[in-house]
This record gives C-alpha cells, structure tokens and sequence, in this order.
C-alpha cells in the first residue's frame, strides 16, 4: 500500500510515479484518489503494487520514494497472546461480518470462519487467522490488536472481485417499503432458488411459527420436499404449530381452513406436545405413523440439517428443542456454513441470531409483514438483508407455484 | 317501557306481573333483567308491552301498577329549534353509527340517513326523522336534544331482529393479527361478493394508491369488470398511479414487472397527469383510445358510480379529481347509500371518511398491511370492521382468482 | 351447584326456591341466570348453596327437588396417572393462566402454582392440586382429565370475589392505541408502586435493551435504588448494553448524550463483555470497583432477585446469563412468583416468557412503542396486561420523577 | 463546463491542462473525476473554469482542445410553448426539490420557486425561470424540456456550497430506528429552534391531532407563545380536538388528566364544533372570550400564520377549515416559503403535502411513533427529513422545558 499526498496533478508527478511503475514491469491498482478540487488543495493517492515477481518490488519502492511516495505503513498486525480463557487483550480488534485480511509477516492473510462481533486469532501452526468468539478463547491465543493491519472489503468490493454482479439481485435497494409489489421479488428469488439447487449450492431458510398461522407451511413442506433448502433454522414454537395443525388442523387454537376459533382450540398445542412426550421425540412420532406430513416431518424426512433453538418463552419444548443456547448457537453456525442464500421468514429473534454469524457477502432475504424487522437486521450489523414487507403465507404460496 | 325494581323473584312479584301480562291479553319482551345475586340484592327488570289492540294496554298499566311497575320514563323527544343556520342546540342528541329511534308521539320512530356525528331532525310535514349533518342544518329545523328519548340497537341486536346471523361473516373477531391465515377470509369475501352480486346488491370499494404500487389493481380492475364491483371511492393518487402504470409500467417510478426502480421513474407520475391535462380529463383519455385498460379504465367504463377525493398531497390533481372536500364529502356519502359491503384498501384516510358516513350495520373489511388502521377505525367508531392484515396485491389476486 | 330449567318466573318456581333456601337457613348466591325473553322461552338458573352447618344441605337438597331442581352434574374429578415422566393423558386438562378449582370428593380444591398451558396434578399425601408443567410430570402422577369437574375465574370474578376493585388500574382498556396521553397512566401506576412498596409487596420489572438505547437506563436504576423494584427479567441484551454505556458512554455504539455514531462504537458491546469477562462477572465488577453505577449495578448492589436468560442471538453472553432455558424458565418462575405488579418494558420475547408463567390475576403493565406487542401478549392468553404505546425511556424518567 | 477523457494520468495531461488553466490567469473547480483505477482503463474528467475576466476564457478554451479538452455539450435550454393551459409539452422537464440551475444564453440560471414536481418556466421578461405546476401554466408559457440544460444540487453539495455545515444538524441519520434516546434530538431541535428565534428566521410546525390526543398540545401552545413558531399548517382535526380539549377536557372523549373515557365523551367533539358554528368562528370564539386557551388560541393570538386545510374525513368542519385543496395548496406553500425548519409532528397527510411543496434544503425534522411515516416521506422524495421515533406528547413537553 504506497501513499502519496500533494499537489499531485499540476506537478505532473502522478503521471511520473505511475509511468515508473509500469516501465519497472510491476502494475498497479489505484485503491483511494481524493482529487485537489481546487489548485490550492492537496490530492491523496493511495494505491497497491501489483508484481509477479516479488524481487522487483523492493527496487521499486525506492524508485518511487524520489516522486514522494511513501509506503502506507501498515504494521505488521500485532498480537497479544490472551491471558486466559475467554478473554482477549482491551485492545482486540473485533471483527464485522465483512470479509477481512489481516497484514503479517508482509502479506495479507484472508481471515476465516468471518462473523461479526468476533476476535481474530493467528494458528501458528496452519499460519493462518480466523474469526474465534471471545467465549471459545483460549488462555495463549494469539489475538489481533487494533485495526492498523487489518482490512474489510464491504460487500458491494467483494463482489466485484469476485467477478459476479449477483444480476439477479439487482433489485436490492435499502427502503424496506411496504409499498411495493413483490412480484418481481418472487420471480428472483425463486430462479435463484433455482439456480442453486441446480448447482448444488446452499439454501438455508430460517423460519418462525408465523408461517404456520399465515397458512404457508405447506408450500414451504412443498419446496423442502422439491429439494430446495438445505438447512431449516428455527425454535421450538415453528415445529409446535406446525405439529399442532397436522394433528388438530389448527395453529394456536384457530382452524386453518375456516379461520375460526375452535372450542378448547388453545389447549391445541399443548396436546400436540403431551402426543410428541409419548411418542418420545418428533422423529420417533413420524418413524410410527402419528406425523404423516408437514413442515416438520419434510426436515426430518428428507435429512434437512435443522437446529430448533429453545428460548425462555418455548411451551414444552419438544424433545428435538436445543435448550442450551451455547450449543444451539453452534449448531446454527454449522448449518449456515457455506450458504448461498438465506431466506429469514417472519422471525426476528431467530434472524437476528443468523444474521450475527453469517458473513456478509451470504445473500439474504427477510420477508416480515412488519417494516422494523429489516430496519432492526440492519441496525444489527446485518446490511446486506434484502426486506420484503409483505404476508408470509402468500408470499411462500407464490414462491411455491412459481417453482413448480 | 315498564321497569319494576325491588326483590321481585323471593317475593314472587316477578310471576304475578309476568301472569297478568298475558292474562289481560297482552304479550311482553324482557329488555333488562338484572338480578339480585344474593338475597340483599335487589332486581331490576325491564320489558316492552306488546298487544295488538292497543287500548289493552291502559288498563293493563293500571293493573301492573299494583305490583310497584311503573312506566319507565321515556319522555317524548324535546325538540329544539336551530336558532341560525349551521348551529344545533347545546343540548343536541349526537348521532352514532348504530340503528336508532325517537320516541315521539306514544311512539317510536326509526331515524333516516343513519350515520355518526350528525344531529336528528324532525320533518313535520312527513312525520319522520333523520340524520343532519350540522354545516346543514338550517334556521328552524327542530333538533332532537338530550338522549331520554332516544334508543340505539347496536350491531349484535340489530342482526338478531333482522333475523339474519350472517353466518358468512361469522369469523368477526376483534383482534387484529397479522399471525392468520387469509385463506378463509379470501374464500368467504368472496362468497359474500358472489351473493350480492347475484342478488343485486351493492359493495363498493376504497382504494388507496397502496393498491397499484403493490400489484393489486388488475385483480381489481378483473373484479370491477365481471361486476363484483358497485361503487368506487379513492383519491387522486389512487387514478395517477393506475394511469401511470398503464402509461409508462411503472408505480412512483417502480418497474411493477421488474422490481427495480426506473431512470427517471419519478417524473412518469407527472407525465401522466400532464399527458390527461392534454386530453383533457381520464374519460376523454379513455375515449380518445389514449388510456386502454387499467383500473380506471374498468370503473369508467363500466360507468360504476365513482369519486376521486382531492387532498393536500395530491400532485395535478386529474380533472376527475374532486377538490372541495363538502362536495366530496357528499358525492361519497351518494355512492355509499345503500351497500351492503364496503371494503377499504389500504387507505386510512379514505377509510375513516367513509366510516364517518356508513351505518354500523354495513358490512366492512378493512385490508391493510399495518394493523394499525383498524385499531383506527376502530376508534374512530367504525367497530363493525373487520380487519385483516395481509398483502393488498397478494389478497387482491387471490380474491380475483376465487372469483374467476 | 345446583340448577333448575323451564318456566320458572311466570310460574312463580322461582320465588319458591330462593324462599325454601332462606327458610332453612342456608343462604344462596346467583352464578348465572338466563332469563326467557318472552312467554314461550324458557329459564336457566344456576346458583351455588351457601351453609354454615353442612348438615342443612342434604335435607334442602331433598326439599328443593320438588321444584324442579336438580345437581347440576358436577362430577368428581378423573384422575388418571401418567405412563412415564412428562406424559399426559391424551384428555388431561390444560389449564389457563385463571384461577382454578377441581371439584373432588364433593369439594371445590384450589389449584396452586397457577399458570398456563400445565397439566394439574393431585397429591394424595397433601390432599391439593397444583399446576405442573408437562416435562416436569413424573410417571404415576395423578392427573387431571376433562374439564367437567373444573371450574375457573376470570380475572374480574375474581376480582369482585376480593372485594377489590382495582380502582387505580380503572383505566384499563382493551384498546391498544398510541393516540392516548400517558401522564395518567404514569400518574396511577407510580401510585400503584408507591402502594405496593410502602405495603411490602412486588413489584417484578421485565426489561429489554430498549431501555437502555432509548436513554431509560438511569430512571430505571433510580426506581431500583428507591426501593420500588423487587424482581427484575431480562437477557443478555439489556446488561450488554448497560454496561456498555456505564464503559463507553454508548448503547450499541451511538453516544446517548449526543445521539452521534461513535467511530468503532458498533464495536464497544464487545469490548464491554471482553472487560466482564476478564473481571470474572458482572459482580466481581462492581466487586473490584471497575462498575460502578447503571442498571445492573443497582440490581446486584440492592440484592434484587434476578435473571438474564440467553437467546440464540446473544453476543457473549455474560457469565451470570443463564444460558439453559429450562433453568431460566425456573428462575423466571421463581421470581415471579408473588408479584403483585408486573411492568413489561419493551421487550416482546421476555414478556410473552413471563405472560406464560403468570396467574392472571397479577396486574400486568406493559409499555412498548409498538402496538403489536400488546395484541401479540393478548393472543397468547395474557389478556389482562395493559398496553401503553409511549417512548419507553422518556416514559421511565416520567414515571422516576413522579416518584421522586 | 470541460471534459476530458482518456489516459488522463499516467500521460501526464492531466497536469498539463490544469497548469495551462492556472497559465492563462484563469482558475478552476474539479466537478468530477473517475480515476482509471488500472493502467488499461481511461479517467473521466469534468471542470469548470473560472475567469474573472470572460475574455480569457475564448484563448483558453482553443488552448485546452489541444489536450483534448471538448466543451461538454451543455446545449442551451429547449424550450416549447405550452399549446393549451395546464399542459406541458410531453418532454418537459419534472423538478426534483433540489436547487436546480438552467443552462442558457451561456449561462446558469438558478430557478426559483423550487418544489418537486413542477414544470421549469422561462420569464422572458424578467430572463429569469421558476417553478410552475402543471395546473398553474398558461398557455405560451416557454418550459424547459428535457434534462440536458438543467443541473441540480443535491441536498449535501448545496450545504457546502453555502458555507454552511449545519453542525447542530449533524445528528442526521437515515437509520429510522425507534431504539435511540430522544434527548439529543431535543436537545438540538431546541438549540436550533433558539438560534432561529433570535436570527429572525422562520420555523413552521406542521400538526397532527395526535398531538392533542398525547397530551402535547399545552407545550407546542407554550412554544408558540414564546416565540418559536412562525407558521401552522395542519387540518381540521387538530382544531376541533384542542377545541374539545379547552371546552370539555376531553380529546375524542378520553379525559386527558385521568385517562378514562368520559360518559357521552364520543360527542364532544361534535359539540365543540357546534359551539364555534353558533360562535361564527374560532376568531370570534376567541374575541367574545368563549375560548380562552390552547393551541389554536395561541396561535390566532399571536397572529401566527396558520391554514387548517379540509379532507374527506373532516367532522364539521369548522368555520377556517379551508375546503378547497387547490386554495389550501397555495395557502400552505405561502406560509412554508422561506422557512428555515419545519417540524412535522405526526401526520403522515399534511406532512407529505408539506414535503411536496419544499426544497430539499430546508431542515426538516418529522416526530412520530410510527417509523413508516418518515420511510414513506422519503418513499416520496423529502429525503432531507430526519425521522425521530418517539412520544409526541413527551417530545414536545421535553422541547418546551428545554426552551424556557
């Protein structure tokens, strides 16, 4: 990363340093030029070397030093070993959900395993960094400290390394409006569902008991069974709805069908755990018969990795509920590993909790009926969520039809 | 009106009265019965005569009068006369949305041109009251003051004595949740729309702008021209936003196909009003062959009886647009007379004004997407909407469908 | 529970009835009474005998049947023991969060540990009923079944029953609407603290992150400080983000006196856990001086009983987080347990935990910004919390100075 | 206005161009410039220059197309004459709220009148041009088509043009969050609102009845009799509920001191509005002394310029209810021209009409609870409003005690 600052144009000393560049065989990347607007300002250059051959470089350096250039001092990144567990140094750099590298022994290293909110920490072993949450620390880490040789591509950056232009999603704009049609938005997503079974990618969806109450759940057990997502995120409450409304026709006590409250209808869910409790677990309830279809019953049947993460307002919770938080957490993150896409169903405590471990170059979609869910993803970190305001059951209906 | 308190049931007042009610003849209905819990307590009762010969009645007064009944005092109306034009008298009975009646003359008299917030004139010359509006209420017409005198059938009684227990609307709830399914609601609207359509009544449609930039105006349009569709009330920018679709494909410069937001898209909404102010009004648009389908095309076309309420926000407006809100006011309180269905689009303020003028034994849905509109109505006084929060382009299109 | 049909006023039945109860010294009391409307119609009558001496009782019985009147069927509770260890009979009761009582052995048996969504088990050995939830039934439990032989109170029943009239909470409205001034309901429910503490009773605060983003921290810990709070529930979340503002003067990373974005802000909830974490806890914190004022620093100064229960979206989490939900459900239980006034400060996943744990008798207040948490409470049977739609930090320091 | 495209840098023209401007006494001001980030691809480069001397500009310009500097084709402004009233030439150019200038006879015109929306007319008279909307051109009148000649200041450009940084405005966000602390928004709306005062410059509140309802309407009164408002734009409503308020202490019939609902409470509003009707106006209410406080009071009081524009749901409406939308158009723009902030306070219908008619530079600040309010007038291009989530009725008590 070399640097230059000054009267940069007018001196004709910009066209010096990037022709010596070029006439000593290495290349260059202009990352930064803040331009003089005006003959008194000052214009700021920074930008990288590019050699294949690593020898040219130190000459060149010196070359470009009479022209003013100085290398950007980016520090080799410093490291402080943690004093026990769980416990980084003050000075931690604490990562986002970028893609990140990190500057060491004069390259730049990508970091592995990205999330936000997370320590980086050097494997001398591998020579490698990778994202470590404070609470897996251990005692003589090495921890990245500061922020001065460390360095994020945002997502739109990383893009276009990549090469890709993401063309199907070009409908991504920030305003979470409900007034918008989402047509368009179920035809993309739906031909990118497409795209990534076809390839065998990833699709993970994450999946609140709304979708059982808007009457989605058979389309979503329909594009499960079609083989479209590999991975189901939820809690305990998604799977007692959806187990309620095989065995009773209902979700939280109203029929699905008419809409009307059935009598005793709020015992409903309760029955529907006490028939799970005898059956021993869901997987043993659908192995004998009593659970022939549904939301649930598609995870278990087509071996969908899923993780029903408990929390402190579960009735129950069924036996397959995570009641550790620690290892629900885990389980999450081994299941989002590697998505392609992750589609957020109308669950905002779930979909905060994906959004805090998936980097953000993961393609997400949130679809709430309430505007705040996508405004509160994003407040969390989790920019890249594209929010579709619209009602959940239709919306997966729709997405359903159009992938038959 | 005959009430009779004390300790009637131990005492054994109740049967005597009850008894020489029919002994004489006559029949009686229980009104209010509010009975003592314990012994201390005493009963409260209260029960129409009915008898066909009415002169039965005066000796059976008499008679009752023995067992400590008396007439409850239901004065006959106190009517004032207005001093100036526009001005009711302190004491004025303000109007509610419910069936009402004016004891007047021995007798009660169903009011005319029911609806909220309005004052109860009596017409001599035709022995009859009903509803004025206070802005025209002229010099001298005499006001029903206080509520002595006055009875009011809410909603529940007023089906029940009209013997009908709209067994289609049965899934009324006054909860407002955006956690159901629409499925039933779709299916039973339509039905609902189906019946009037069949017997010739009338439902007639709000609809805010909401309804073209999310999708839903060629279901509606669809609706409208297989004659499901009576009445239409909305504003300016419901007609500018169909237009502009039909003009340039996009709603406030989204591509309603594609999603994305169009290069210079925010201009279309003025091009299209400039382009009507060319022709010279929507209709002479429509007959000049300019302005070939769409929602406004279907409603005038269909010459359903329509109004376009102006407001401070418009943009243009179109000529068809309404400007003076007293007339527009009355052109919508036209088009609503007589319906026995409203449904309110997505349009809070178009909906409370039409809530203001409609009976509460009307029929209404409200579809919005926030479930705060019905809470809105709701306080407004419009308790008898049904609220459902969903989608409006996705609900739109499955109506349309159901009904194909 | 005795009952009597047919025409019993016009034939003067029932003045006999009530008459013979008086005359042999027992008392009676009026649980419903369906009066016919008209002469053809006829009555129900429900009442309950009321006897010092049971002996009166049999003999009144015998005296009564000769009206007409019968037992109404309350039959003797079923019991029926569950198979194995969180196993209910296919029929058990479920009960709500009212109170409740069994009819066995020719008595009504409270129910004890009330709550919803529980099985109700009898102990021999104690002679008494109490709710138990489904996981924590042990094989061979006597267990409720069918609702024939269980009676329940709504909250206002039950209140009458009291003799208490809750005159203070009189604004109770089921209307959730954010059109409403709150000074009167800052105005009764400091009152209703002031009571509740000056008489030794509970008062439970349920406590999201919001508190701390919308600047009601230090209300909040004042209320702590002057007594008025005896329980307090939350997560992760809010004792992050209060220490993250006691440490960095930031609550998510914006600076709550200035309302800017601090630079590296978004990463100083990290480093607030780092600091606990290389503390210890949050009380070897405070122990060791470093925290030294804030919420969670008036809960753990003041002994207050507490819990943090974790969630898959935690950061973290902190040591005292409870991170096993059935663990966090008892504790939550715990400190419920006696509370007099619940205050639900703006956090919808806690609440609708503690609304499933909480008899419904418990004055339930709940502020939030948004109207939807309130229905959503009210959906999961927890219709007696009041909704407050305000600005929750500028309602708490409202509600601290009221106090002061 | 120059361009120059091609191997800008590395060739060296790039100085040569910029040292041949400063040459020949002249100056210059980048416009933009896109860096070629690698030696393949070719920068674009935009200036403008600056003579105080016009005559050096011809040499000038001969010298630069040496370098391969090309005039941007700026071409002067097309303008077609309106055929008809009200109508546009189909290519007209639609104004956005931005400062806009014209390119035309060699020079930048600046347009007056701005507001979105509006067609762009030349007044040959005074060589001068403006906005005009649709509904406003004559026929003749010269418009601006198409966008070639027109140049626009977004909001951010025009602050730094005019020296300004609005530091006390720094606090601005896109981010619409209900989870921030109010106090810094208080805290500098007030300290604006103060500097404004004192410098003579105008603040215009736009008021919804919601303000009554939340018990804020006695701050904003006191606000205005202190001096901090210049301009009142609002409905019917909010008169006739403050009216109601100052007549029954009552706002639609809920008592604002205790909360509770008032018995007949529904009718105030409609016998407040009888009163004015049989006052003749609120002018004359206020003068005879029926009215003695409040809102509207203070402001007719102090002869603040108000307009209380009609709408479809008006009850009444009373007697300075401006019905006509057109008129309540020109009302409302004539008392907003030359604001220097405008507050809108919980009205999503006045507050957009407001947007429609200001430019993009006045400081805009919108209060509501409800966060779609402020996306939805950004939806509609008042992208300069900063949106506070909160409690009017608190926020507005919190400015007024900040203010004395």
């Amino acid at each position: 990363m070399l640097q230059a600052h000054g009267h940069l144009i007018d001196s004709g000393l910009l066209s010096q340093i990037l022709n010596t560049i070029l006439s000593k065989g290495a290349d260059y990347r202009i990352t930064s030029f803040d331009v003089g607007k005006t003959p008194e300002e000052v214009s700021r250059l920074e930008l990288e070397l590019i050699a294949d051959d690593e020898q040219v470089l130190e000459p060149l350096l010196n070359a470009l030093t009479a022209f003013g250039v100085f290398e950007k001092s980016v520090p080799s990144a410093q490291m402080i070993g943690a004093e026990k567990d769980c416990c980084a140094p003050e000075t931690f750099y604490s990562s986002s959900n970028h893609r990140t590298e990190v500057y060491y022994k004069k390259k730049w290293y990508p970091v592995a395993d990205q999330r936000m909110d997370a320590a980086i920490v050097y494997d001398k072993s591998a020579d490698s960094f990778r994202c470590v949450k404070l609470r897996d620390l251990k005692k003589g880490d090495k921890i990245v400290c500061g922020s001065d040789s460390v360095r994020v591509y945002p997502t739109g950056a990383q893009q276009q390394k990549k090469g890709e232009l993401f063309d199907t999603f070009a409908f991504m704009t920030n305003s979470v409006s409900s007034e918008r049609s989402v047509d368009s938005s179920v035809e993309k997503i739906a031909s990118e569902m497409k795209r990534l079974r076809d390839s065998g990618e990833k699709t993970v969806v994450v999946c609140g008991p709304v979708v059982v109450h808007a009457g989605g759940a058979d389309a979503l057990a329909s594009l499960i069974r079609k083989g479209y997502v590999q991975g189901f995120l939820g809690g305990n409450a998604v799977a007692v709805h959806d187990i309620e409304n095989r065995f009773f026709g209902t979700s939280l006590g109203v029929n699905l069908k008419t809409g009307e409250v059935v009598a005793h209808g709020h015992t409903h869910h309760m029955r529907a755990i006490n028939k799970i409790y005898t059956a021993g677990s869901i997987k043993t309830a659908i192995d004998e018969g009593l659970l022939k279809e549904g939301l649930m019953y598609e995870v278990i049947k087509n071996d969908i990795p899923y993780c029903l993460a408990g929390s402190i307002r579960d009735d129950g919770p069924l036996p397959e509920t995570v009641n550790d938080m620690i290892q629900a957490q885990s389980e999450y993150a081994q299941i989002i590993k590697g998505a392609s896409l992750i589609i957020m169903l109308s669950t905002m405590l779930h979909s905060i909790g994906v959004g805090n471990m998936t980097p953000s170059w993961v393609k997400t979609v949130c679809i709430d009926i309430n505007p705040a869910v996508v405004t509160k993803l994003s407040d969390r970190g989790s920019n890249q969520a594209i929010g579709i305001v619209s009602d959940v059951g239709l919306f997966l209906r729709a997405l359903d039809e159009r992938l038959n």
